[in-house]
């Protein structure tokens, strides 16, 4: 059911906006009864297929690098956010989550709060061993590499790419070290 | 007119939204024939309005210190964001960028391109002093800082205050350091 949900906000001519929980049901062969046991509305649903997504494509093993491990981190996040028609529904997302006070409630304590969580355990390793400042704040910089990236995609249009999280990377992990 | 314009925007029962350019005519005591005569509708209108209201209360002298520079400007510029009922009128503004690709546009060239460019003038300035490695990204380091800002405005809700604003700008600075 996640996955058929993936397929379909990958596809330009459905999106976010154009989900319905009975092309979800009809794609993955299930009944809209057994859907909505699982999940009250869209909203959750799709909280919930960008959840188990980000947990199957984002994460990777730690090499002990503290740069090494924030740019491989974001890059694969960027790369989720822009694959196929991705920047769109992300974009669409966001946007619910910004207009709707409870869709961006539930979307601050699940998906948001967890991928915040996998870059702030990436920079508490690095400064377990040593390699950040005691006195940093790993808010700030969880902070600036999530809405650098966003801003890119919402706002500027810049390009996501790989020199552009490689400076990002260096730019926090610089900006960390002791 | 200007001034009309920030004034509406900043009331919580009119914001962007519920700007007309009637009631800035009202309360500029122009004709609206008047303000047509420069803007061609309220998106232009709103950008300009911004744009003076930016130059007027953002901009501080700079001291050489490229720290305190970007910290002074960081910090200003939020206030503005946060004053009154300008996080909700800034938010409505982003909003309507991401959504209406012609304001979009609109928004990159004029607003945010001058708000980028004040940013970059400060790092360039530091670079100039050798407070800055050469290879150093100054659009990465921007992008990061208003992506920050933006992040917690639009989608953490966390607070943007003077210990936010002072983390982010030594995140920064000392990414950025020789």
């Amino acid at each position: 059911m996640l996955q058929a949900a993936l397929d379909l906000l990958d596809r330009r001519d459905v999106g976010f906006r154009g989900l319905t929980m009975q092309a979800v049901a009809a794609r993955s062969g299930v009944s809209k009864a057994t859907l909505y046991r699982w999940w009250p509305n869209k909203a959750h649903l799709v909280l919930d297929a960008y959840r188990s997504k980000a947990a199957r494509d984002i994460a990777a093993p730690l090499t002990g690098d503290l740069r090494t491990d924030l740019q491989t981190h974001l890059g694969r996040l960027a790369f989720t956010l822009i694959n196929l028609e991705s920047a769109r529904t992300v974009t669409e997302i966001t946007l619910a989550a910004v207009e709707d006070r409870s869709f961006g409630d539930l979307y601050r304590q699940t998906l948001l709060k967890e991928r915040r969580q996998a870059v702030l355990d990436i920079l508490t390793a690095g400064r377990a061993r040593g390699q950040v400042r005691a006195d940093a704040d790993l808010a700030v910089a969880a902070d600036a590499a999530f809405g650098a990236i966003h801003h890119r995609l919402l706002l500027t249009k810049e390009p996501i790419d790989g020199y552009f999280i490689a400076g990002l990377a260096a730019l926090i992990v610089g900006g960390l070290s002791t």
